[in-house]
């Protein structure tokens, strides 16, 4: 729990006793690899923070798997347009690595944004957070070579690529995982 | 002003006080046809409510013009991730119609999230909508052929079609104008 109390008080305006609006809410969950937190099709109620552990959010395209996102421990995960559209999830969310997560229903997050001034202020800078996420996120697929993907990865997160299996990997970056070898051998001998 | 008081009261927990608190912020602003709101390069600082006209977002994907959006009269129209990031802005905005607009500075919705809880709810629901629509839009230009594009705005705001240039138009669907005319032409005979 500690590091989600880390997590809530970098916002702006925290005082300690705004945690008290939001423990009664909170539960933990432990996932294991390869076990879901949500499936497609259905939709997000929830929202986590990952304490400890490592997901990974895809959709298929034409039946194949694209990752989208990797969510590493300190920070939040949810399929977030089901969540406050109430549509069924296009994502899929699942452990890559044993997950310790801390989550609660969205429905209760309504509550505590009638509660207090701040909990709307943690709402509007996750929505915001959000939104350059997908921003960079697109502006990677579109702008960038696959080696370019790769060199980007290994610049910003290089101990990502240390947990995350090739193959997520590869269809992260949107090429077949021979070619993500082939980009790796290349890179390692220049 | 109307419309814009018409747009603020549709949030929850609007109550007629709370527009005092955003008037002195407020300043109308005429742009004609052509002209800019922001231009690419330059760091967004304002935000702006269309009273009446139409504007176009766009970019620059090697020397060529991308449009992003369009944004009609009664909606909000602003450079978001230059806006909130304080990074120079990737896209530029101006008007394809004479355009009456309503604007404020960002820095006096930063005085207003601190006034009232309402305004921090107007920001958190506005940054929802960002998303939402970067999101429609991502799918609008993965999952559709260029035919299905056009469809979808000939199905959803067919009045835009009469209002964009047929230029703006295909750098919206990314085809060129001739393949516009043609998938039109091609329309119009079934």
């Amino acid at each position: 729990m500690e590091s989600f109390v880390n997590y809530i008080r970098q916002f702006p305006h925290y005082k300690d006793h705004l945690l008290d609006d939001v423990l009664p809410y909170l539960s933990e969950r432990n996932i294991e690899a390869g076990s879901y937190f949500l499936e497609q099709g259905k939709i997000s109620r929830e929202i986590a923070f990952i304490e400890k552990g490592l997901m990974r959010l895809y959709y298929l395209n034409d039946g194949k798997e694209v990752t989208s996102c990797f969510c590493k421990e300190h920070t939040i995960t949810c399929s977030y347009k089901s969540l406050i559209t109430k549509t069924p999830s296009d994502l899929s969310i699942h452990a890559i690595e044993e997950t310790k997560l801390i989550v609660f229903a969205f429905n209760d997050l309504q509550k505590l944004y009638e509660k207090d001034l701040f909990w709307q202020q943690v709402g509007r800078l996750a929505a915001e957070n959000e939104f350059i996420t997908m921003d960079c996120h697109n502006r990677f697929m579109n702008d960038l070579s696959a080696t370019e993907r790769y060199q980007q990865i290994l610049h910003e997160d290089g101990e990502l690529l240390q947990r995350v299996p090739l193959n997520y990997l590869a269809s992260y970056i949107q090429v077949a995982p021979e070619t993500l070898s082939r980009i790796r051998k290349k890179m390692s001998r220049t």
